[in-house]
């Protein structure tokens, strides 16, 4: 009985603390539940903080805008019509100029076609007779949207001017049925043209001064990235290809598996391509830029991280070449792997400082050229024939897949050259002897310090 | 002189026919390139005659809802505000049913909202001093819509709701600044509220109810072709690897590269699926039918067909085994490439037709096992050492990759087996019974005819 008292009293003591842990545990679910969506606004905001300066913009722009409904001047002249203006910053402002400049031209131009063929359609059909203008007017706006709705099936259409029709579909249905009960039917065309314009005026000026966002900018980058990244696969494949099974578990949590965003980076380049073509004239880029060869670029880069994809199903295949086997063919493919890893990389740089890069690039692609000759000629002298013949195909496949990356990069380098010479890229020692200048000009400052080992690093 | 009377004449002679020919050429043109849409037109409605439906019912919505401004008692209860109705059915009003339901629910909820958010915000801004009421006003629109512009950088909010948050900002706007200048907004709100609904609900009554389009349809149809195209591929492959030059060069215009519309199918494919999580139950497919389970087959189905492009670099690759090398393992391979093709074709079957294709597809699978552990160890036992090595490695590669083709085979037919138990197709042998009883009736009435060589066909 002492004991059960004593057991009860000390449950009794532990009750205040056991109840504490599990409000604590609540508390803490609570938070976590509620922090999360806080947590994941954060990364994306980190990951790029552009999406957080657009949204500012949006706002700076709708707030702007609602000023039409403040000033009694601005009231007057539009009245419930300032509507359409709050509408079409909200609608057409995009995450990019191309983007915004795009949907507004087609915003634009389709309230003015629409409108104008609304009006037509409206005074057409304002005969005497009631049933009679409205079965006219049901017809043409039966036959304008079903026409309309069908062209915008067209591929090219549905690319860049999808927007535009569903705006000429609205125009038209609202200004000739608007019509219908609305004898001020002009002014009401007119006020709807102005106030989309106005509207339209204000979100484009916003989104190209304003931090601006450039859709070109971005696809550049996308082209340029994506090459860097087949490069670093390319930079390590060596080094995992020929090393230990104990280095190779460590090394794989730092797996380079950038190139599989590669592999579907296809439809985002097809959009960012569409839509750079709207932009004008801005930072590097000149009017005319050749969009459409980054496409070009994407079709061959994507074939390199095919071939990647390929050469990294060897590197975790169950059938393996023993080490001792792999070694005979290493240096030549230690070569390859890294001339086309400076090579993918020098082409990358280029791009991104838009200096041709033939002149740094070339020189790799010839070296790694050279080594796929002599693996070639590795693999046709049949040095191999003492080894066990079993063993030695996996290493013998990804020898052929390293000789066709050869090909596959000097094919990508082909078609970076001809956008380098396309948009008139900087010749390479502008650069070089920029950064010889700038060098020696430290060397000096340094050298007055005297000390030869900080030169070298500086350099 | 007289000779060149006689050319004067003969060019004078020839003068109309030479400006009639030119004539002919240029009216040619002009109806050659009247013509060219036409025929484009022409073919984008043959390729698929939906899109001509689509376009009729879009005419139809419009064209009804046009009907809210001809009748009085409809147009004196909501007046101006009709054009809402119209407007939502020409945004919202999408190819497939899901896409219209979609931005329907969106649509409707988003203006519900932000229209209850707008007139919290109004009642709480119409405090005294008008400079301080539009200030907070204006400072609320700022952060409504900078924030909701954010929220729809969440990628799961883009994939469903982004046009809901774009259509939160339209509403919140809207009403609330329009109630700065008008008192009536509390019937501004209905009037907006309910036009909407009336859009909406007639715009996926004509989308559920006129010769509906299912994007879930056109996704289970869209997974059933891509496995079709690889099964195509795999049934010519052996053919085309297996056979003289000269038949080559004959096949080669029937080429069966479908495969790379797979590789580039996986932005369709996660449209059609965030689309069709939209749709009701509908034809065969239930509430909550696995829509995630076809992303899983299409990353399987697009792996198998980056195998295949592997594949046909070799088919078409510059160095070759020559063909008295190649035959040596001409069994094995065809036995794989045939059982794998039959394996891919039982799948795309079972799916379309929503029938468990694991009886019918798993004995391929199998002799397609069995045929890559012969080939595997032919390649192993090292028979082919009398041969010249450099000769042997492109097809030693291709018998690698239609072993690993046949274990991808496995792991796509596995996604399908899960498939087709989580959404219960049918057991096989349901359309084997079915098809022997309607075999079986047809022999009966055949035998009556008396001609066994009929019914042989007729089986």
């Amino acid at each position: 009985m002492a004991s059960d008292n004593n057991q009860e009293s000390s449950v009794l003591k532990e009750l205040p603390k056991i109840a504490w842990t599990r409000l604590k545990g609540c508390s803490d679910k609570v938070v976590s539940t509620v922090m999360c969506p806080v947590r994941d606004a954060k990364n994306l905001g980190k990951q790029d903080p552009r999406r957080i300066t657009h949204s500012c913009k949006v706002g700076l722009a709708v707030t702007l805008v609602s000023l039409l409904y403040y000033f009694d001047f601005l009231y007057d002249g539009f009245g419930v019509s300032a509507m359409w203006a709050v509408m079409t910053v909200i609608i057409i402002f995009d995450f990019t100029v191309g983007a915004t400049l795009g949907k507004g031209v087609n915003r634009g131009v389709a309230t003015l076609i629409g409108g104008a063929l609304g009006l037509a359609a409206h005074r057409l059909t304002s005969f005497n007779g009631r049933i009679v203008e409205f079965s006219v007017l049901g017809f043409f706006i039966f036959l304008i949207s079903a026409l309309a709705t069908f062209i915008r099936f067209f591929p090219k259409v549905q690319a860049r001017y999808d927007y535009g029709l569903l705006v000429f579909i609205l125009s038209f249905c609202l200004i000739s049925v608007s019509g219908y009960r609305n004898d001020e039917v002009m002014l009401m065309a007119y006020r709807r043209l102005s106030t989309v314009m106005i509207g339209g005026v204000l979100t484009v000026f916003i989104s190209i001064f304003v931090c601006p966002i450039w859709a070109g900018e971005d696809l550049h980058n996308l082209t340029a990235n994506n090459i860097e990244k087949l490069g670093i696969f390319m930079e390590g494949f060596e080094r995992r290809y020929f090393e230990t099974n104990n280095d190779k578990k460590q090394e794989k949590k730092a797996s380079p598996d950038g190139y599989i965003t590669v592999i579907n980076s296809k439809s985002t380049a097809d959009t960012l391509v569409n839509v750079a073509k709207w932009e004008p004239r801005h930072g590097r880029f000149k009017y005319w830029h050749p969009w459409e060869q980054y496409l070009k670029i994407g079709a061959n880069t994507r074939e390199c991280a095919c071939k990647i994809d390929a050469l990294n199903c060897y590197l975790n295949s169950k059938i393996q070449t023993p080490m001792e086997i792999r070694e005979k063919i290493q240096e030549p493919c230690t070569t390859i792997s890294q001339q086309c890893s400076h090579a993918l990389r020098e082409l990358s740089v280029g791009i991104k400082k838009m200096s041709s890069p033939a002149m740094l690039s070339d020189p790799h692609i010839k070296n790694a050229e050279a080594a796929a000759k002599s693996l070639e000629s590795l693999l046709q002298n049949g040095k191999w024939l003492e080894i066990d013949f079993r063993d030695m195909i996996p290493a013998a496949a990804v020898a052929l897949l390293l000789i066709e990356m050869v090909s596959c990069t000097a094919k990508l380098a082909d078609s970076v050259h001809e956008l380098a010479s396309m948009s008139k890229f900087r010749a390479p020692y502008d650069n070089a002897v920029k950064a010889n200048q700038t060098c020696l000009e430290r060397v000096v400052v340094v050298t007055r310090v005297s000390n030869d080992h900080k030169v070298s690093l500086l350099c």
